[in-house]
């Protein structure tokens, strides 16, 4: 084992920084640390594919973000480079460790009340409600509890054992296990032995008396539990795919590490991705969903208090509901079938049903070969459509006051989970203002040109930069990071748009925050004959003949309808840019890009 | 005109019963009279494909459904008959209109305070908030007010017109002009004439005094208005695909005229379905959303309350999420992709990512060739997953809360749209016990045998029939209509599914409203080994190769996870089932079947 070890750090460090390698025994037991240290059992999967196509990088992105690809790119060969060499090691380790299980007393049930450890028989609603658990926030001192939880790390040291417990991916809880605490010596030597067995991430079962304490590694600091019982519910395999103490830094943290002798591993996110069950036990990366949970509670709970309805409209369409963005088809029963790359259509009749104002949140799909740090091919719509008297500034009121009550929730009510992504991510919240800070076309394109850029004939859409520099500048102006910009040249804006009086010009609109678009909206153009007129216009004349994919949809619009304005938010851009996170790709789940479908 | 009305009249009595066919005067103005009774000028599309495959219906019809399809066909091309020639004639009325219209001053503005009457000019942004409208049902007797809605029925007598508005799909409110109540002879002349080019289902603003009244025709009876003024937003066609009064009659009182010698015409399923706007417009229809819309809050609320929170999942991935139902595929960038059938893998992930309790309201495909009037091959999930600490009896319970939640939120904070929704489809509410009412499966195969089924060996799955019965029986010995069946035979349930101790069982589960499944779930197998042994015994292994779907699902188990149990619910089945409805079309709003892509 040793010389192996001593082999494989000798390989390492030519071609890696030695510090990430070196045991740290103060923190770790030797099993976990020796696990945790060098990567995964299974390889991660390198794709054998070229980074970009042969035509090189896409158009759209900057040579800021091709860089960070082909660094990731680099990051993850090297990984999969060190997986091989560490699953020979691992595998040796696993025999060892299962060798030791045998000597434990396993198979234990939860109605077991005299067992004081052992791994469990596989829980499978043999028993119901035998035992209460507490959670570990929840502990009183001078009480015996059961807690269950995951094991962060567990260090041993002749007779003492200190295990670092985790819930709810935040909440970290000290317990302490002593030989000499326990009187029979069997007892002893089985509980020694049984430490020896448990891997870092395994979810135990953990029982003893609360005590105070000062505890400083964990979150939970006042108190820790003395150890009677510990049994494995289900164990993790020796090694992970890294460790998520590494996965934990903040980018700067690591950055600054470079340049010491001891610098930290750079994690590539593809690696993060490919292990995203791992990735996403990361503090901050779990805050990120529930703040994403909360983004959308509190997006529904303004449009609730504003008259709205929640509908739900097919993602499988006849025809395209976005000309001019990627589409993927499906056979459907011998027809051609598109995914929806929006509800705007569907929303839009629902409002000619008399559903007077509607929200949807639910998958978009966009078959679009972007690489960039700001694109998916399957992200969730915050949608929504509502009559209109007049004006589509009644719209933009109402989507002003659901983002104010969105930024406000995220400072109060998910102040913990904010405050634990900021540890990892640095931002400041969301400045804005009470009232909507809406700009003009003509006077967002004097901003722009006044921050020294070419805007030619001020009729094109903007590019990313000009739209930072806008941002910028509201910044600067108005004080405020979400703004609006509407009145947009008709030529760049989809056929469902309203035009202003002066045709070159539509009753349109874009969100931003920071200076990066988070939603797009209009009013639409709800008289069928202005809208065939248009979408011939746009060249999209086939849609029109008969069982093209916008028949029914003008045809909606035909036996009465309210005018109508609406929006269409993309959740991710809200929860990556309100939390000023570098790349959407941290803000879904489980991503889509060109390159990714699983897991 | 006449004439042409005349021979219609003939036509059309030779096919079908006479009624639905004389003009109803007393209510409806001749104008609107003429559109409403004689159907589309588009006429509904009948497809030309059999009704059925050559092999007959699917086996999983029942006669009821069979017959009930070919009367629904029989029924659209009749409908489709009549339309052709109702086509001409409306063509004429359309160009009548035209000429009236062109007499009144039209190209209104908000702005022009000034104007009594005249169509507006396209409503595009040009003013805002120039105008305060008032709901009808808030409106104050002896004060004046402007509304804006849809003109339900407009009647010319003489001097008088009689007007009913309808705003929010429910409420209706008469409003009334008496040419001797202006003094001014041009205006009254031009009043009177401009009503004249008004058509049914328009969205107008009416401008008058509020009075007392007695109104037995509309919702809001106490109160009308006396028109000053009246403008149309939006204008519908002369003609409407049919009748919104045909539409709102119960399936009872449709059925009990049929052997009068004025029978209410029959609409078929298909035609409302491709005319779905003005389907929607029909007040139980439009309260089946809004009640649909208040099951997903309810399923939400009660959720967050018991510490849950929300997930998105991708739809697109690379293998199947169950096997056994059929799947939509599509080209990923030169990989296959698949829509996902549910999110089963992924919320199980994002157990294993230490999200402890997760639900998703999202979309689910299948693409099952099924003609049922259960099936869908589109619908909403409402999933969730959640560790346990011992048994799936712990779901149970966090299931039964979320569903007495709605049920009992249906009836108070939905009592007005239940009310609706029920004065056309009659149902009683779900009754429900306090604590969960669990059947185990060899009690639940025993009250089917007691009922008079031949149950064989009482390991297989249950007919739609022996489902009933069995809801029957439940409801006869314990007076609920909502009740679960558990302990399933293992082989007819999904490969992720934990077995019991006998392997012969699983922990599984079904839940019913009256004796029709809404929702399927069980205790997982989080054991990385077993779950690949269930995998390969169900014939899957495949997907246990290097790329295939379940590689890294299987591998999300092996870094601990908490044993966990979940559920998936038809969002669809519960709207229809708690609301007695009869079929799962009438709950989705654009439904897909296999012959229906659109609208």
């Amino acid at each position: 084992m040793r010389t192996l070890l001593a082999t494989l750090l000798m390989l390492l460090s030519i071609t890696r920084p030695l510090r990430s390698f070196v045991p740290r025994v103060s923190l770790l037991s030797r099993v976990t640390q020796f696990g945790v240290d060098f990567a995964p059992t299974d390889a991660p999967s390198i794709r054998q594919t070229r980074l970009f196509s042969s035509q090189g990088p896409p158009k759209d992105m900057t040579q800021e973000e091709i860089d960070r690809a082909r660094e990731e790119r680099k990051a993850a060969k090297e990984a999969a480079k060190l997986a091989k060499a560490a699953k020979k090691a691992a595998q040796a380790e696993a025999s060892r460790l299962e060798d030791l299980a045998t000597q434990a007393s396993n198979n234990v049930l939860l109605t077991d009340t005299g067992s004081i450890c052992g791994d469990y028989a596989l829980i499978s609603s043999k028993t119901n409600s035998v035992r209460t658990y507490t959670k570990a926030v929840d502990l009183s001192t001078d009480s015996s509890a059961w807690i269950r939880g995951r094991l962060q790390s567990i260090r041993i040291k002749g007779g003492s054992v200190f295990l670092v417990i985790r819930q709810n991916a935040f909440d970290t809880f000290q317990c302490a296990f002593f030989k000499a605490d326990m009187e029979d010596e069997t007892s002893q030597k089985t509980m020694l032995n049984y430490f020896k067995t448990l891997t870092a991430e395994s979810i135990v079962d953990v029982y003893g008396d609360v005590v105070s304490a000062s505890v400083k590694s964990c979150s939970i600091t006042d108190k820790e539990m003395k150890i009677k019982k510990i049994h494995a519910v289900t164990k993790s395999t020796p090694s992970l795919p890294f460790e998520l103490e590494d996965a934990a830094r903040s980018p700067e943290e690591v950055e600054a590490s470079q340049s010491t002798d001891r610098p930290f591993p750079i994690l590539g996110q593809e690696l993060r991705l490919d292990n995203r069950w791992m990735d996403l036990r990361v503090p901050a990366n779990n805050a990120i969903f529930r703040v994403r949970s909360g983004i959308c509670q509190l997006f529904r709970e303004s449009l609730y208090s504003q008259g709205f309805m929640e509908i739900q409209t097919p993602k499988l369409i006849g025809g395209e509901s976005e000309s001019g963005s990627g589409v993927f088809k499906t056979d459907y029963f011998g027809q051609e079938a598109c995914l929806a790359q929006s509800p705007q259509l569907y929303k839009q009749m629902a409002i000619a049903s008399d559903f007077d104002r509607v929200f949807e949140v639910g998958p978009v799909f966009r078959a679009e070969n972007s690489h960039t740090r700001r694109h998916l091919c399957e992200f969730v719509g915050l949608d929504l459509e509502m009559a209109i008297n007049e004006s589509y500034l009644e719209t933009l009121t109402v989507a002003h006051n659901m983002f104010k009550h969105i930024f406000n929730g995220l400072e109060t009510r998910y102040a913990k989970e904010m405050a634990i992504v900021r540890e990892q991510y640095h931002s400041e919240p969301v400045q804005f203002t009470d009232e909507p800070c809406i700009i003009h076309w003509h006077d967002g394109i004097q901003m722009i040109a006044d921050a020294g850029f070419d805007v030619g004939d001020g009729m094109q859409d903007l590019t990313g930069a000009q739209e930072l520099a806008l941002g910028a500048a509201v910044k600067e102006k108005f004080g405020t990071d979400f703004f609006m910009l509407d009145q947009y040249p008709a030529h760049i804006r989809p056929f469902y748009t309203m035009p202003m009086e002066d045709r070159n010009f539509s009753n349109s609109y874009d969100m931003f925050i920071r200076g990066q678009e988070i939603c797009s909206g209009a009013q639409r153009c709800h008289d069928p004959d202005l809208l065939r007129e248009i979408i011939h216009s746009k060249g999209l004349g086939d849609a029109l003949e008969e069982g093209g994919g916008l028949v029914g949809y003008v045809k909606a619009f035909e036996n009465g309808v309210m005018p109508h304005a609406g929006a269409g938010i993309g959740c991710e851009r809200v929860v990556f840019l309100a939390l000023g996170l570098d790349n959407v790709r941290k803000a879904s789940m489980f991503p889509r890009d060109p390159n990714r479908l699983s897991p």
